[in-house]
């Protein structure tokens, strides 16, 4: 799609007027600031002119306009992102998803301590105070649930229901490497445990190569202190692998030469690939992208339409996002949202002339490795009939002629 | 400063303990979840234990610890972003500062509407929905106040206090460019107005090859609507420039060849650089960087520090930051994290050890362009003995032998 510099949009995007061109429409002079007049093909109701009103002081917390009021839907066990209601890159931290396996621990700062022992020569106690004057590091990254996937036989279902386990944050703590080096890891140890301190006591097995890589234990969020729903005051964070690995209220890290067989990546996590086959530590979330605009419940008009959505991968960069507007006959490149960063959710955009007739449309994502996300029959075929975990598919929107998006398994 | 891998800190870090070094501590064996036992050298209260008691299940919306209560500190005009107890490079969106010349107004976003006229081929009305029709585009980009410099003799200001009017957000919105493009603005127009819908109906004239390059018509923040105290429904962003030009509650522009010469570019928001010479349209911000960590009202201990602060510059990306910890005799280079995007806020930090002697700490910034942050004294010969806006003088900070760290000037 190229627009001309001195090019309107030829299918007029709608409701727009021009001025002075509704015949309805009361004619007044507006007197501005700058003691210019000029002429609007528009009513100004004094009574409902906010100028005329001296606004709100400044507060101390800023709030949310009574007119938007996104909101997170609840299970007992987890709360999912409005993705069809947000823009560009960032959750707030408020909206950020949720997944507990013993809900959210009150945890007082003060006596918050993290335990690192096992195969180490200093087995040590962190407290919070402690995590924050070891060197630091920020990262802009996404976290998803591995359990993220959600369809419905009716289309009525939003980008939130089919995966809002997804969510992005800039995590900013010390690196777990520090700490490795400040305990003295053994340079037997393979795996660590990392283990919360919420009622479930969680509890995970992590590679040692991911602890040094790029592991954090993060105690800020999005500019801010760690939200309590995300593990305040202290969180493993581990870029791009499955969400309930980066062990929330993080209190005990031990460091083994074997993984530990928790519960978690035993009886759970793990996802049956073929009729005898199960696949156990699948710690890294694959490529995906959504549209989230037009979504479920949206009702669209034909014209032009900017198709938008998020892209991720765990393996690394987002390569590239192709769009089809005719059921994945034909696909085009979308415009990615710069900056493109690792494990980083990232933004496309297709625009696109709608001529109103019955179609689907849908993203697939590639990432950097040259991964291709598949379509669901694919996905479940290669799985062996099984859904399960890491269920990334293709996910179409049915554009019906009256305007209604709905949404369609691949 | 280099850490070897296998190396801890050898000046350690106060208050860490070494697993059962602490003589006074209780010993005992705590279960976890795995089956696995360990002796912890910290006393385990099951009163008051989180993992005892089941937390508090998912929710519509997520809350701050009630241990962390970062507010701005409003005056009747504005009220700044709490810097020093913020970490990486993002504002929360409730923590952004706030600048008002009449008080938040209350858009009702179904009857918003921007009008843009003058200098053009076709006079235009567009409503919310018609600009998030458009095309769309998002950046990361700070915004600061022009009058955005505090000091204070006795030394008792914090980050806050001194630089506080800057914040940073990702803003989504159509490219103010599109617009243009739609109306058909006139080869000949050289400056637009851009005036707000609040009750001072703000008003400032830009030059247009602002508006075709980089400017915004932003309706999200960090990922959801822009909050009302940013503008909502939808605002003018203009990235590295002074905050007041981007006008929030936008609702009109008018195109033209000549600036409009309103109050706030003629009485306010020029500033004196000489005995007999006035600046007018100083749009960009200069260079800056603010020690956050450590910075008043907090005491530090002798031992390893890790120096923390913000630096950016409405020129384009941040070359480097240096640091000095004698006062300015020599200076260091610190880390910038990564990415070190343009017009945003980027993160430094630098790891020192302070032998607990009277010293002063600081930072300058020094953008692509080339330009260094000056010092206070420098600034002040520079423009003639005149404090004013753009005032973004080097911060230093006096570490006293007890810990306690005061403002200086420079």
């Amino acid at each position: 799609m190229d627009i001309g510099k001195d090019k309107p949009l030829s299918g007029r995007i709608s409701r727009r007027k021009l001025l002075g061109g509704a015949a309805t429409a009361a004619v007044v002079l507006v007197q501005t600031a700058t003691g210019k007049a000029f002429q609007a093909g528009v009513s100004v109701a004094e009574l409902d002119d906010p100028t005329k009103i001296p606004g709100v002081l400044p507060g101390t917390v800023g709030t949310r306009s009574s007119f938007e009021q996104p909101v997170k839907k609840p299970s007992p066990t987890s709360s999912r992102t409005p993705l069809q209601d947000l823009y560009g890159t960032l959750t707030p931290s408020d909206l950020h998803y949720e997944r507990h396996h013993g809900g959210v621990p009150a945890i007082d700062p003060a006596k918050f301590e993290l335990v690192i022992h096992g195969m180490v020569e200093r087995p040590m106690v962190f407290t919070l105070a402690d995590l924050k004057r070891f060197p630091s590091v920020s990262r802009l990254a996404f976290l998803e649930c591995s359990g993220n996937y959600r369809g419905a036989n009716d289309g009525k279902i939003t980008p939130q229901d089919i995966c809002g386990l997804t969510s992005q944050s800039e995590w900013t703590g010390v690196a777990l490497s520090t700490l490795f080096r400040e305990v003295g890891v053994s340079e037997k140890a393979t795996w660590f445990l990392a283990e919360g301190g919420d009622a479930a006591v969680m509890t995970r097995s992590v590679p040692m190569s991911k602890g040094w890589k790029d592991a954090i234990i993060a105690y800020a969020q999005n500019g801010e202190a760690v939200r309590p729903e995300q593990g305040y005051p202290a969180r493993l964070f581990l870029p791009g692998w499955e969400g309930n690995t980066s062990i929330k209220w993080i209190r005990r890290i031990e460091i083994s030469d074997q993984p530990f067989m928790t519960r978690e990546e035993t009886s759970k996590y793990t996802e049956q690939v073929g009729p005898a086959k199960i696949r156990q530590f699948s710690f890294t979330m694959d490529a995906r992208s959504i549209i989230t605009y037009p979504s479920y419940p949206a009702r669209v008009e034909k014209g032009w339409i900017e198709i938008r959505g998020i892209a991720w991968s765990g393996r690394g960069k987002i390569s590239r996002v192709e769009v089809s507007t005719d059921a994945g006959k034909s696909w085009h490149l979308a415009a990615l949202q710069e900056p493109v960063l690792d494990k980083s959710l990232t933004a496309f955009r297709y625009l696109w002339q709608w001529n109103g007739g019955p179609t689907e449309i849908m993203s697939r994502a590639v990432d950097e490795t040259g991964y291709v996300q598949p379509f669901y029959k694919q996905l479940l075929a290669a799985r062996g009939g099984n859904m399960g975990y890491h269920f990334n598919p293709v996910t179409a929107w049915y554009l019906q002629s009256d305007g209604q998006v709905l949404f369609r398994s691949t």
